[in-house]
């Protein structure tokens, strides 16, 4: 199968698959996410990722379902049916179907779980990237993964209409992270990255970049900087479970980086080699 | 029929309507909604409701593929529909299908609309209301009606649980709005209310009050207030098309307001005789 989607059991190609209308999903994005990359067929960090779509639902009074094993097995099924052996795996836990009203006592029955895997290709992890700052305008919930993504939909198409790849937001001066990726700095041979706030979300890839960091010695600083620090920094990258750790060049039309590749690339081997090793290739 | 569904021109029993799993509202939350009373099959305020989602749209870059016109004959058709004289007529508007990407590119074909009516009984214009402070931690969107609305359902529910009717924003010292209402307050006999910039909702029962407020001689004041003088204040009122004007008497189980009857009376009074005009009854 090409794209496969899955909603509370019902499996089949995903252009075929209905939800019901008065899923919470459609009228308050009052659900969570979560999606990591299958590389032949292993989902990557998948064990972390799992973790994660139960910590974001129990911060926002989500009890899923099923237990995390039978989700594994559910969502692995996914990925063994699509023939891609690069692709997608998503999945989200809504807070189930009722009449729509603010209250969860609309809700009828349990949460919702929804997946898909679709094929998909991995950014080049040795290209160069382009992007535009836009002003954070987010919420204060970005430590949790929800589907109220909106002012993350209109970043990036504001990124894609300037021809970039990626919108780096900043509220105020303070760089917080990307429309779909965190971002991270390289300055004196030190890896400088946001710290996990609400402004950001406590992305899979970037705690194993730190673990690399850690590994390789590359010092770390957990600590928020400015638009005008990463324009002036040796190396700006993001990343994120498909993005892998992308490589920034240029910020708003003007270039950035580019003096230390050196560093960049232990971090960045390391994290291929991480990547390849566990999905066996 | 008592729950009408509507999603691109398929009707029935909302509770037997569903959606394509890739509609963009399930993802992201990627559209914007309005939603007014209808009494007597008249919806109140609708040619205000119905200029309001073609502005939200225009603002995040949807075009609704509807006429006005077409908008209103098909909403009023399915009020129609819809035995009880006292209905929720809700509609909305999602950038369209397509497999997740951010991109609106991924999008296929025209946005979707949706919609459903159902019975629903008013607030009480006579009662008293008990309310709860909630940091407002919001995006800087909400003056855009968008279905990105998990902050303000989590509010609610909160207030739910406290065994109050409303949660009132506040960012900081500043009180924005409710989760689904705007708040006003009456000080000296004067109107006060939150100006229209991006913390809140330019609300049509707002903007009515303020109307009414001119010709029955309120003095209005558009400027923010705090916490403090909330709770310090002669009056406190929320309103929107189903609250409709719900006086405050106990906020974080404190005493409220209760000062200035007559101003208040004034207003719920005005605008109940507006409603009952507009809808023939």
């Amino acid at each position: 199968m090409q794209n496969i989607g899955y909603y509370n059991g019902k499996t089949g190609p995903i252009e075929e698959i209905t939800v019901p209308m008065n899923d919470r999903a459609c009228y308050f994005g009052d659900g969570v996410y979560d999606a990591t990359c299958a590389l032949n067929h292993v989902p990557m960090h998948f064990e972390d990722h799992l973790n994660r779509i139960y910590r974001s639902a129990k911060m926002i009074g989500i009890e899923i379902p099923m237990e995390k094993e039978e989700m594994r097995r559910t969502l692995q099924n996914l990925v063994d049916q699509v023939e891609s052996d690069s692709t997608m795996l998503y999945w989200q836990v809504t807070r189930g179907v009722g009449m729509r009203g603010h209250d969860f006592s609309s809700v009828q029955g349990a949460p919702s779980v929804w997946a898909f895997v679709k094929p998909v290709q991995m950014r080049d992890p040795y290209g160069s990237y382009r992007c535009i700052t836009v002003e954070d305008k987010r919420y204060y919930f970005c430590n949790i993964k929800t589907i109220n993504l909106l002012p993350a939909v209109l970043a990036n198409e504001e990124a894609r209409l300037a021809g970039c790849d990626e919108a780096i937001f900043h509220r105020g001066d303070r760089v917080t992270e990307c429309s779909h990726s965190n971002v991270h700095m390289i300055r004196n041979g030190v890896l400088y990255t946001a710290p996990c706030d609400e402004l950001i979300l406590p992305g899979i890839t970037r705690k194993h970049i730190l673990a690399i960091c850690e590994r390789v010695g590359v010092p770390v600083l957990e600590k928020p900087f400015t638009v005008s620090e990463m324009m002036d920094a040796d190396e700006v990258f993001f990343s994120s479970s498909s993005a892998l750790t992308s490589r920034v060049t240029e910020i708003d039309g003007k270039p950035v980086g580019g003096r230390d590749e050196a560093t960049f690339a232990r971090i960045r081997d390391a994290y291929q080699e991480e990547m390849k090793r566990e999905c066996g290739l």
